[in-house]
C-alpha cells in the first residue's frame, strides 16, 4: 500500500479565486481519483504533512478531505490516514454510470466525516430536548383532530397555501402583532429550511450573490449553494451582523437578497439591537436588496425586552419573515410559515407546489389544536424557563472551566453559545480528543463563509441537562487547559491527526 | 374604457422558436404591460379575435391570456372580455418593487382562470373519494403512534433519509419484490411530487431537456419548467409512450433524462405492455439516458395480469422507481419514496436535507403502522374494488352519452381516462357551458408538452360516486351532442367565450 506521492498534489490553487481553497484542493484531488491516477487503497498524505507542504493552514486540507471523503472518494482510519477508496475503476461494462452523470458535489460537508459520536455531552444539535416534549398535549392534540369532524378533509388532498385553518390562525396572530402588512399574504412550508430554499429558487439567477452572517448555519449554506449562489459573509459579532460592513457588502457585490437571524443567531446566539436593525433596513433599501429575516429563534427569549422584528420596523415591504413551529414545539412535524408581499407569496406558492403540493396536513392540523387550546402557551412557558436554567448553566460552566482567553457570547435566547477558545488552538483538532471523551460540538469550521476561525466551535446547550451541560464543559475545559499548556510547551498536540 | 389597438398584438411570434407560441404571446403582451403602454381597465382583443388576427390556434391565445391572469396582469369577466388589471403603474415612492425583482413567471397556468367551481360532477381532481376514507382505521393507526414508547423520537428532528423504522420497511418490501437491486437505496420524500422535483434539481444542468409524455400531468410539467428543463414530448397513445418515437427523440434531442408513468398514466389512463418497457429500457441504454419510472398509480389496478417494473426489467442500473401512499390512501399525508441507485439517492438524499430537512415523522409513523397493521392491504382492497366500479361507470357512460366520433382510452386502472371529441370541437371551448350545467374536467391542452389536441379532455374519475359519474357523463354527452349539431349548421358556438 504505496502513498500517493505527494508531487501529484502540488496544484496551482488559486488564492485570488472566489471559489474557496478548501474546495479547489477537493476538486484538483477529486480528478486525480477519478481519472483513476490512483487506485484503491492508496494513501493521502497527512493533513499536516499536505498543508505544510502547500502552504496552507491545515484546516483547509482537513476540509477538502473531509468532501472526499463525503463524495465517497476516500475514507479515512483512526491513527491511519485516508485511502483512496471510491470512483477508481469504471463500472462493470453494460451498468449505468451514474457518477458520470452527476455533477461534482458542490456541498460541503456538515460536519465531520466520522459523525459527532454519541458520549454524555453531546452538544451537537440545535434541537430542543426530547425530555421537555410535552407528550400527554400532544396526544391529547392528536385526539382532538381524530375527533373533528373534517377530519376526512384533512387527509384529502389539500391547498399548497396551506391548511386554511391553521393559515387563517397565523394570519390573524400576524396582524395582532403587526408582523403582516395590510398587502401581505402567508404560505406554510416545511418548516423555515423550506420557506429558505422557496425563496432561493424564485429569486436566485446563475451567477447571483446572496449575503448572510458569517458564520452561519450549515443548513442555510448548502440550500443556497445548492441553489447556485455565490455567498458572501457579514460578520457577526457580540451585537449580531456589523451593519456597517453589510453596507460595503451591498454597495460592492449587489447580492440579491440578504439572510439575517434577527434573534439568537445560530450559530452564534448573537442578537442584532433595534438601532441595527434600523441601519441595516436603510442599508437594505438604499441598495434595493430585500431582506429575508429568519426569525426560528424569536419566541425563545429568556430574558431582556423583545426587541419589533426588521419587518415591523419596515415600512417599504423589502422585508420577508420565517416563522416556525419547529424550535418551540415538535422538530419532527415540519411546519413553519412565510409571511410577506404578496407578490412574493404568489409566486412562492407557485414554487411550493411544483416542489411537493402542500404541506403535511396532519401535523398542520394538530399544531392548530396544540396552539388554540393554549397547550403551546404552556409549553413555551416550560420551554422558556428550562432554556433559561440550561443557558444559565452554560455560560456559568464556560466561566469556570474553560481557561483564560476563551471567549463566548453570552446569549438572552435561542440555544446556541459560541466559543472562540484561546490561539493557537483549532477547535477541529481538538474534537476527536474531546468524543474520547464523552463530548462533542461542531467545529466552527462547519459554519464558516468568508473567514476561518479555527478556535471557534458551537455549543448548543437545548438539548442536554444542565447536568450534562456542566459535566461536558469540565471535561472539555480541562482538555483546553491540557492543549495550551502543550502548545505553548512547543509540543505536538496529543491526538494524532489525519 | 378604450379597447387595446390590435397592431400592438401583431408580435412576430417565431413558430420555429423553442419557445411555446403561447408563452411568446404572453411574454410580448406581458412586455407592453408592465412597460406601461397600457393602463388599467384596457380590454384586451377576445381571443377568437385575437388568433385571427395573428393567424393562430384560439387555445394558443386563450393559454397566453390564462398566464397573463396568473401573473395578476389581467383579468378576465364573463361575457365582457378581459381587463387591464396590474402592474402598469410603478409602486408608490418609497415602496420596494417586487414585481421588478422577480423574473417573469415562466409557469403556465394548471387549469382555466377561473378555476373549475362546484358542480355535482367535477372530473377534476386526480385522486381517491373522500368518502372511501377508512377514518377508523387511520384514528387506531394514530393510536398506536401515540402509545408507542419512541413517540419522543418521532417527534425530534429526524433524518433526512427518511424515519428508519419505515424506511426499513419499505427496502424490505422493494427487495421481496425485486424492485431494488443490491447496490440500491432508497429515500422518502414529501409524495412523488417531490422525488421528481429533487431528481430535477440533482440532475439538471442549464439548458438541458427532459423527455416527457405528451400529454402529462401539469404538475410535473410544472416541476420541471420551474428546475429551467426544456421539454420533449413523447406522444402517448392507447399502448402508453410511443417507443419508436421515443429512440428518434433521444438520439435527436439527447435529454438528461426520461419521465415514465408506466401504468395507468396521468391524464391518459395508458399502461405500456411488456415489450414496449423492454424496447424503452433498451433505447435508454443506448442513448445513455437514465429513466424515472413514476408508478404513482401501479397498485390500483382493476382488471388483468399486472406487469413487472421497468425498474425490474433493467439489469444495467438506469432506472429509479418513485412510488407513493398518497394514491392509495391518504393524499393529505405527503409520503412517497425512491429507490435507485445509491450514488443517486445519496445525492437526492442531500437535496433533500438542503430543501426541507427531512418529511414529517409524525405521517410516517401513521402510515408505517397502517402498513404494518394490515390495514392498509385491507383499505387497499377496498379501494381496488371501487375503483373498478368507477371506472367500469366511465367506460359503460362514455360509450352510452358520448356521441359516435369521441374516442376515449380503457384503462385497467388508475383515476383517469383521456377522451378526444369529434373535431372541430375544443374541450376548453366547451367547459363553460358544461360548468354551468354542473359539470367539470380539465381541458387538454393544460397537459400538452409539444403537441396540441384542442378535443381532449381528463376525466378524473376516482373521486366520484358511479351515479355522479353516469350524470355528469350524460350532461356532458348532451352538450358535446349539441355542439356538433351546431358547428355542422355553421352556427357560432353558444357559450361566448373571451
Amino acid at each position: 500500500m504505496r502513498s500517493l506521492p505527494l508531487a501529484d498534489f502540488t496544484p496551482a490553487l488559486n488564492h485570488q479565486s472566489e471559489v474557496p481553497l478548501y474546495r479547489q484542493l477537493y476538486e484538483r484531488i477529486a480528478l486525480s481519483i477519478r481519472s483513476g491516477n490512483f487506485s484503491r487503497g492508496e494513501r493521502l498524505p497527512a493533513t499536516r504533512e499536505l498543508a505544510g507542504l502547500l502552504g496552507l493552514n491545515r484546516a483547509t486540507v482537513s476540509a477538502a478531505y473531509d468532501m472526499l471523503e463525503t463524495a465517497g472518494l476516500i475514507a479515512g482510519q483512526v491513527g491511519r490516514g485516508s485511502f483512496v477508496t471510491g470512483q477508481v475503476t469504471r463500472p462493470p461494462a453494460g451498468s449505468f454510470d451514474w457518477a458520470a452523470l452527476l455533477e461534482p458535489n458542490a456541498l460541503p460537508p456538515s460536519g465531520p466525516s466520522g459523525g459527532f459520536g454519541g458520549g454524555i455531552s453531546s452538544f451537537v444539535m440545535s434541537r430542543p430536548a426530547r425530555a421537555l416534549f410535552p407528550l400527554d398535549d400532544f396526544r391529547a392534540s392528536c385526539q382532538a383532530v381524530l375527533a373533528r369532524p373534517d377530519l376526512d378533509a384533512i387527509l384529502q388532498l389539500g391547498s399548497p397555501s396551506g391548511y386554511e385553518p391553521l393559515r387563517r390562525h397565523l394570519i390573524d396572530e400576524a396582524r395582532r402583532q403587526s408582523l403582516a402588512a395590510p398587502g401581505d399574504d402567508l404560505l406554510i412550508t416545511n418548516g423555515c429550511q423550506q420557506a429558505l430554499d422557496l425563496i432561493a429558487r424564485v429569486l436566485l439567477r446563475p451567477g447571483d450573490t446572496v449575503a448572510v452572517e458569517d458564520p452561519v448555519y450549515t443548513g442555510l449554506k448548502n440550500l443556497l449553494l445548492a441553489n447556485g449562489a455565490q455567498l458572501v459573509g457579514i460578520p457577526v459579532g457580540l451585537d449580531g451582523m456589523d451593519v456597517t460592513h453589510l453596507q460595503t457588502i451591498l454597495e460592492r457585490s449587489r447580492p440579491r437578497f440578504l439572510v439575517v437571524t434577527s434573534n439568537f443567531q445560530n450559530p452564534t446566539g448573537a442578537t442584532l439591537p433595534l438601532a441595527s436593525r434600523r441601519a441595516l433596513l436603510d442599508a437594505a433599501r438604499a441598495a434595493r436588496v430585500p431582506v429575508v429575516e429568519n426569525d426560528a429563534y424569536g419566541e425563545l427569549r429568556y430574558s431582556g425586552d423583545p426587541l419589533p422584528a426588521i419587518k415591523q420596523l419596515d415600512e417599504s415591504g423589502s422585508t420577508v419573515l420565517l416563522r416556525s413551529f419547529s424550535k418551540v414545539s415538535f422538530p419532527g412535524l415540519r411546519v413553519g410559515w412565510v409571511v410577506g408581499p404578496k407578490p412574493l407569496i404568489d409566486r412562492l406558492r407557485q414554487a411550493k407546489e411544483a416542489a411537493d403540493l402542500h404541506t403535511d396536513q396532519l401535523s398542520q392540523a394538530v399544531l392548530l389544536e396544540f396552539a388554540e387550546s393554549g397547550r403551546l402557551d404552556a409549553h413555551r412557558a416550560r420551554m422558556l424557563q428550562a432554556g433559561a436554567e440550561r443557558l444559565a448553566a452554560t455560560l456559568d460552566a464556560c466561566g469556570r472551566f474553560l481557561p483564560p482567553g476563551t471567549r463566548y457570547t453570552r446569549p438572552h435566547g435561542g440555544m446556541n453559545v459560541w466559543v472562540r477558545l484561546p490561539e493557537p488552538l483549532d477547535a477541529g483538532e481538538l474534537l476527536p480528543r474531546a468524543q474520547k471523551e464523552g463530548v462533542a460540538y461542531i467545529p466552527g469550521r462547519y459554519f464558516a463563509v468568508s473567514r476561518q476561525e479555527p478556535g471557534a466551535l458551537r455549543l448548543s446547550f437545548a438539548g442536554l441537562h444542565p447536568d450534562q451541560i456542566r459535566s461536558g464543559l469540565a471535561v472539555l475545559g480541562r482538555i483546553v487547559a491540557e492543549e495550551i499548556a502543550r502548545a505553548s510547551a512547543g509540543a505536538a498536540p496529543s491526538s494524532a491527526m489525519v
